[in-house]
């Protein structure tokens, strides 16, 4: 019938979380708030590179995770026992290779920082991205640049104090991040406020009370906006410049990657 | 618990979908196609207009439309059964008064074509609009630029002949449309499209294999979308540019829409 | 002869100046403002809003007020003794309704904020716009966004204290708005001031010689320009996005309104 | 009294029209258009450059150009039979040397591209300049961009081909630029049209029925908005970037405006 | 002494010239093009890429080429008979990972795009991009916008039919590519035309008269750019978004860029 | 032979150092730097402009300053012993009268702003421009603007202090200017930083290790893009709008300027 329903009739929908940072730990948090985001019915795997740093904060190391991107989502996303997942999600902040990935892959892919935007601005007119380590900030500013959305962008607040471990930097540094959020309203007139960085992720359902505006996390925007991209099922597009790219030979690339790419 | 599931734990998610035109027959249409698009549990409640034209085109029309939003949205969200909806979806593709009513109203509120256009953006670079009538260009074009999205917009691409009977207006052009869309893919480099009024809601599932690039479907983008704010409940601002306004006298308006304002 | 004077020879141009906000003691105001600003042989009818708020402060009020601004110009402008106005002013500082009125009036309309930003244009590169209200701020910028003139903006500056009485608030305020001139000049580089809002209406007359820049008010600036449009007897556009929309039924509006829509 | 009505009491305002180009007949056809367009009492003072070229089509000779302007305003702006003028106009499309005039001279000024590109942008959303040559394309986009204006721009729109006179091209050419006039209308979009070049100055008049959407004339905008500032009485900024320069040695220059730069 | 001579005394400067693209036709080619651009005393060092594809064509084999461009600075560029480059050329006309290498690396870092366009900026207002692939066109769009450029933009113009091999793509399809720089010109507005891609290098020397606007060769641009770099001297940056990351460890890279980053 | 070297083979290249202020210690100052900077074989003829002021700080002056640059030029360039130049530089800060040289002129022609900015594009994200005089900050402004880099520039920071004498100034405040640049990395996120206005020319070399980020020296960075487009040696244009212009009359200049013009 031509107008089934959008929503798929099986129980699951599948969700690849694929962190292009090194860290384990950061995994297990972004994977723990994504499964609470998840709509009932909604499988989330999550992967972790095993190439690049552990938290990726500068353009050099984002330059390294692009590759990364596409390398999970080759491995990940095309052959989980023998289905293909319904959306991918580029799970640190400045999306590393999102374009490239969007292009590569037979399903939608999003990145957090993208998500996160987005919907940032279905709530305000303008939001700010409030993260934990000034490193951060060029490279995010990059990418709202390159998203075309700096005439939403009231700032990019960063707190500028070294902090003990990534692993736990959002609950040792939460108050000073709420009152980074107070400035950024006050001062940026931000009316929505993301809060920037995989680390992150899941402070929002925490301290969302003491915070005048509505917070943006980018983990939970981002399985939303995946399941509403599968959900749409639009269709791959086989014109334009997202359309899959022609075969071509690539060498130095691991095998699922490369297949990819040479349509072998 | 603090970290409570984002998805309520009540089975019904309830989405009001209102209709600024006072034309029924488009109601009718979009909330089929919204009930398609909603995930099992979530209730779409659709209501028309009582003031304005069958079908909003023009700045005029939509100025007036603002005003209608607003009252719809007094009367059937904040009271249905007793209690309040969880996001509103203003259902003609300007979006006419979406932010008078994004500041007034407790729950979230989302346009037709901001959640057309935000959705687009997450698959692919440029998307075009493509619409029935010539005379939607201007109000369409504004209505990116009020967004700050201009720089995503490869084209507004109208049809300019006369049609039969808005109510099947998609049907007498679905190949006309087709052709337009083809023609939006090869001159102005699109990567999505967007099929722009409500009349075509329900139209890109059924050309979605005869257009090159995916197909964004307002009213279909708009119920994910709304899903998706309900699910992040993001809190009300209490600072910002989209707190609730003071409590204000005012006159001549009906009586729900009175009650908001004055807050009695 | 086909090289008439510009100037029609008739003795009187009539001006219709409409108030959206439904407070008279404004109208008041800013009628005694424009008399002193019109021409000789300007006549300057002034009416108020009977829908709305006393003043316009939010995105909300100016979405119900766009509506207001058509019924007022429907009733008031196309029919005087018979004859029609030479141009009408929204006299709400955000322009509520402009881009509709224009479209459907068969006379030129200018808003008061697009009147003022325009002709700060010609005293200088970039122009504050002072105001005596926090709240008015967003709502100006987003107004300052849709004329195209953010890259001439150099602040939007608001007192962020309450008053006692907003047909009082200009003797008030005087002496802090004078201040925050002076901070506009020093810290935001504005070459102009604009003082925004009605009730700010005259202010520019009494403190100018307080103010190191040129002032432009609101209302005076309204009349001069649309003495500019009328004097130079622009034609009804009969194609564009700006010519009179074709006819089409309307429900739910006042008499006046509902011939211009119909054509009836 | 402090609320002396804004419209100087004596009657006679005084503009001076000053024409960079060195063509008198130039000088001649835009002070007629500029007498017709002017109010009952003002007094129009035409004045032509005696440096430069015939008609000023190029960046290189709008740069000799910008010079000519401040020695004509020099020279007939402060010393008309001992009192100052009341405003000045620069009568060169692109606006030769505004800026500086608007700094250095203690009465308003106005270009002609300036006035005639604001006055539009009050009769629609978008613009197009229509000329009758090919070189001044670029020269007029450069003045657009200066502006900030190039949001509004619908298009420029050249002629292609020689004419025989600059003086009277206006005739030679008058179809084939309403014909251009309809293209910028159908393809471009355009909601009103600048004639731009003061060789086109009193053609919208005549061809004003042949148009579908209003026409902008460069001279009679200006003299509306010249009287406009006029009135308004602007007070000389003592700050800001548009304040008169300090006293500053001068060379080469002549007594006139030497005299301005030295403030002797 | 102080004020040494920028110039450095020794005779030679060391450019590196990274081609990171699989193909060492194109290397060659490129070197061939770089040694004739290059000043007396300029060594040039040519190197490719062991990883990715013959010739990045896409957003995805970019974003593997960004790493491949720092694994190859790294390797090449900190330890040539061990004295440091002066200069390094990213070969690849979309710049791939030129940000990160410019972070990372001691010595000044320039992409052959950036390299262009910003050279061409000194030949006219408007430059357009003339390429020999469709593919090419939405990277290098995305390039100009990520530089700030689009609105320097006048085209991105590509031949649209295949080719028969990419090492001699230039002299297959030479006269098409000419043609295609008339029309940029004719059709919009090219002061100055970028042949873009390093497939094209020399290319532009060979067709010089034959086009109407200075051309610019991104491989010669690039030469001439990192000589005026190494010329000048600018010292490594200690702050600002530049400055050299903190030591950070890292996995799954070859050694050198694995020191570059542990600082070990 | 075709592929002839860039390079061309004559052992001297010949730049022309055109300063349009009318001070020779600053051309004294300028021209020092120049050859410094200079790779061995280049020639600076450094000249002064016998029109103006002696140091150029607001439009008006630069409105005069655009005459004497292209009096300079034709008198200097196109004659120096029989042969032509290959490079002019217009040696003041806001490049007046660059694009009218550029059109006029048959060698390639630079302005100091515009070679300071385009190299620090490739030496940072984003560039701050600091100064010893505020009346120098909005025609600087004006002037990033115009080259279409406002997305670039970080900040004009100028010092508020008067200062004994322009000839000295950089030595008297020298320390305040190394204040003012750390201030421009701290608090406005510049990567690189010009020092603006010919009189700083030099500094930059002397305060090198007291500034955090790499800092551009107007005077040297346009000598080696001087030399870059003199080697590149770019046909001139023939068609596009930096054409030469067709020959036409004019009245009132200098005999070598005035042959260029009429092409005698």
């Amino acid at each position: 019938m031509a107008r089934a329903r959008w929503e798929a009739e099986r129980m699951t929908m599948r969700l690849l979380l694929a962190n292009p940072n090194t860290s384990t730990s950061i995994t297990d948090r972004i994977a723990a708030v994504a499964r609470r985001a998840a709509a009932p019915g909604t499988d989330v795997l999550a992967v972790t590179g095993t190439t690049g740093v552990p938290y990726i904060a500068t353009r050099a190391e984002a330059a390294i995770a692009g590759r990364t991107t596409l390398e999970l989502l080759a491995e990940h996303g095309t052959n989980i026992d023998g289905a293909p997942i319904d959306a991918a999600i580029v799970a640190a902040f400045g999306d590393p290779g999102v374009g490239g990935a969007r292009e590569l892959m037979p399903f939608p892919v999003i990145g957090m920082a993208e998500a996160a935007m987005l919907t940032a601005c279905m709530l305000g007119r303008r939001f700010a991205i409030v993260t934990f380590a000034t490193a951060l900030g060029p490279w995010y500013r990059e990418c709202v640049d390159y998203n075309g959305l700096t005439n939403r962008l009231a700032a990019i607040r960063c707190l500028d104090q070294p902090f003990r471990d990534i692993a736990s930097v959002q609950e040792e540094k939460a108050t000073l991040l709420v009152d980074l959020c107070a400035r950024a309203i006050a001062e940026d007139e931000a009316d929505v406020i993301i809060l920037g960085g995989a680390p992150l992720a899941g402070l929002a359902e925490i301290v969302r009370d003491r915070v005048a505006v509505p917070l943006v996390d980018g983990v939970a925007a981002a399985v939303k906006q995946a399941e509403t991209l599968a959900a749409l099922r639009p269709r791959k597009a086989t014109a334009g410049t997202f359309r899959t790219p022609d075969p071509k030979p690539i060498i130095g690339v691991p095998d699922a990657l490369h297949r990819l790419f040479t349509r072998t």
